[in-house]
């Protein structure tokens, strides 16, 4: 990958609807009768065929950005490099990685999940057993709820877009409606029983655990299996995970090992000394659950180096927890206008959504921002608006907008305005 | 992963729509307050973090199903194993290959894409060049002409459905529109010039190329850099590939090193002594470029075991080079009747389409088979209507219905009725 953001100097490509312009590039002259050389590729027989493929080896710089170790060194995070990707899926390989301790080697077929707590049967099943129910697919994001947390410190970290707002990935996800278990063990919300939450737990050595209102979850819950069509991944859960399409990373229970049903929220430590959101007026909000809708162009994008004047394609993600992507709007002028970028979908709910938009940079420093815009009517605000609710340093849920600046010596930068 | 399909023996799943229909399992008495046992994965911290994630080990033997090598370890395929995967998009670790003479290394520093011919101006690009053009992805799955050739055969053959079906595979493509550089190049459909179609070649040891028609090239050809999100894998034409949504694989040139504009096809060796069809009256079809609507059972299908009778999810895929899938029909009765299966979607054009049905499995000897209708109108054809077009041995582009056997004894076997 490179990091250094093309251009070209043809401002008709943007004028002609980017038909019959000329190139872009200034090639080389070329024989009509075509190239008169043979390439080293073309002389050598190629490598055999392989049981599991692997990315060119020309393209070991793009990997996760693993952060320092925390208190061991299964604690912490690694980041999707996001502006050396393109389109929605994140190759599972790249997903991002948040544990608390490390990831558990857990073999499928000793794995066991429980319902227990106030349901009027108590289930245990077997990988197997989840096996035999009817499947459902779709695409979400993930997304930490600490993303993005470097935009809450007093001064704009210098900073990639994967660096900044990388614990965020899209899988296609496919598993079982928790709903179905739900209502095997008498708890659907309409039902005569106690039940109002649930606390779901994972099966590793962090026994995290969180708090999760029973009606949403049997509503929309599901208990993941495959990850971009094959199992899931060890770092996204493997062999089962919870996941509410949308809801904040934390509580997307991996290595799920028991969901019990309670008459309230639980207040587990995962949920009180962290992950709840200490606002200006000193209060502190939890069970901040649905995650906002947000965006950050990927390109070009903090450290970039722009190739002065003329054409550059803008693009970005946009997502939300609130549903689909109904707009995202670029700025390229410091905030001062903003023009709608193409979706070119597909657009789908709680998905992350490419955006595109062609610009003629006139090498004149400005900074450039997306403004998303969910089918719920949500709207990014800026990052002093969303700054201006917490006390400082809380930086959980920070979807302001982001901002790059970028330098007459074509420097791309972070930015707060 | 198991090989086998798993059952329950409650009917009432389907009659209630899937709610409150009591345990799937013979899930074994749990105490309310829920299980006493703690995992070895709770007591042991896991693993630390990685720069790129890879499958579990309990996976191992979810793998291409590489095929007996031809006249050199670089001829010849390996498919993707269908019936163990979900969703639509193929992990790019297991998207098929076809290779002719091996997979190639190439530099993408290194390496030049030549536009040449009947043009105003012969082109040449690095791949940096390339890489400013606006971007463009979509999902979309690509199929071998020659997959499925397997069920050609004068009887089925004990295969599974990635043995039969493999060859096909799907993945979010993200590259530029060809369109762009045609027009650079000034060919143009509607200009002054005698192009009419375009010779498009690879730069491995193989030299594969095919003719290709200029102007739906213009409309739909895609020069595709990244594969789900990362660059392109090796195997999948790294650093750059000719794609033609839903056109046969074998056009999608990987490895692309140069497109010569001509004034009709080449005939190249490649689209004569093979990927042409023989017709039952002994004339050829040549340039069969647009694949056919098709559909395959991956679940239950070949090679896999029952377990009684009792609730099956019946899915599989189904995919057109026309467009999108409007319909898929299931028969759970040998053909005598069909009913729709669920398209739960996302269902985009020339992209792999999930279809899902929920059985209540009698028990007694069966066939099932899946129809599909794309929005052309387009129908699968019977294995015996398919089969009585060509001569025998022509086995390219066979889209005839997919057949499975089940058996008394819980078996299930490709079959021709």
């Amino acid at each position: 990958m490179t990091d250094t953001v093309q251009k070209t100097s043809r401002r008709s490509l943007l004028q002609a609807g980017l038909a019959g312009v000329g190139a872009l590039a200034a090639a080389p002259a070329v024989a009509a009768d075509g190239p008169d050389y043979i390439t080293a590729a073309m002389k050598t027989p190629g490598k055999p065929f392989s049981a599991y493929g692997m990315p060119a080896s020309y393209e070991s710089g793009v990997k996760r950005l693993v952060g320092p170790p925390g208190v061991s060194p299964g604690t912490g995070s690694s980041r999707t490099p996001l502006e050396m990707l393109e389109g929605i899926i994140t190759p599972s390989g790249l997903h991002y990685e948040r544990h608390h301790n490390g990831v558990p080697d857990i073999d499928p077929a000793a794995h066991r999940f429980v319902i227990h707590g106030l349901v009027k049967k108590p289930l245990e099943f077997t990988m197997d057993e989840l096996l035999r129910y009817p499947r459902i697919s779709a695409m979400h994001f993930m997304e930490c709820g600490g993303n993005s947390g470097a935009n809450s410190g007093p001064n704009p970290a210098p900073l990639t877009a994967g660096g900044i707002h990388g614990l965020l990935s899209c899988s296609e996800w496919t598993g079982i409606r928790l709903s179905t278990l739900l209502d095997e063990a008498g708890v659907a919300p309409q039902g005569e029983h106690k039940g109002k939450w649930l606390l779901v737990e994972s099966g590793d050595a962090a026994n995290l655990s969180r708090s999760v209102p029973l009606e949403a979850a049997h509503e929309q819950a599901l208990l993941v299996m495959f990850q971009n069509g094959e199992r899931l991944r060890p770092e996204q859960g493997y062999p089962l995970r919870f996941i509410m399409p949308g809801w904040e990373g934390n509580l997307n229970i991996k290595w799920l090992h028991r969901i019990q049903v309670t008459p309230g929220p639980t207040n587990t430590k995962d949920e009180t000394s962290k992950y709840s959101m200490l606002q200006a007026d000193g209060k502190a909000r939890q069970f901040n659950l649905v995650l906002p809708v947000k965006s950050t162009i990927t390109r070009p994008s903090g450290n970039m180096t722009m190739s002065g004047a003329g054409y550059y394609e803008v693009s970005g993600l946009a997502w939300s927890g609130h549903g689909k992507i109904s707009k995202v709007e670029v700025s390229l002028d410091g905030g001062k206008t903003y023009v709608a970028a193409d979706l070119p979908g597909p657009v789908l709910p709680q998905c992350l959504t490419k955006f595109r938009l062609n610009w003629d940079w006139d090498g004149a420093p400005t900074t450039i921002m997306s403004r998303a815009t969910d089918e719920k009517g949500n709207v990014q605000p800026t990052h002093a608006v969303w700054m201006a609710q917490f006390a400082p340093g809380q930086n959980y849920q920070n979807n302001g907008i982001q901002c790059w600046a970028i330098g007459a010596d074509n420097t791309v930068k972070n930015a707060y305005a």
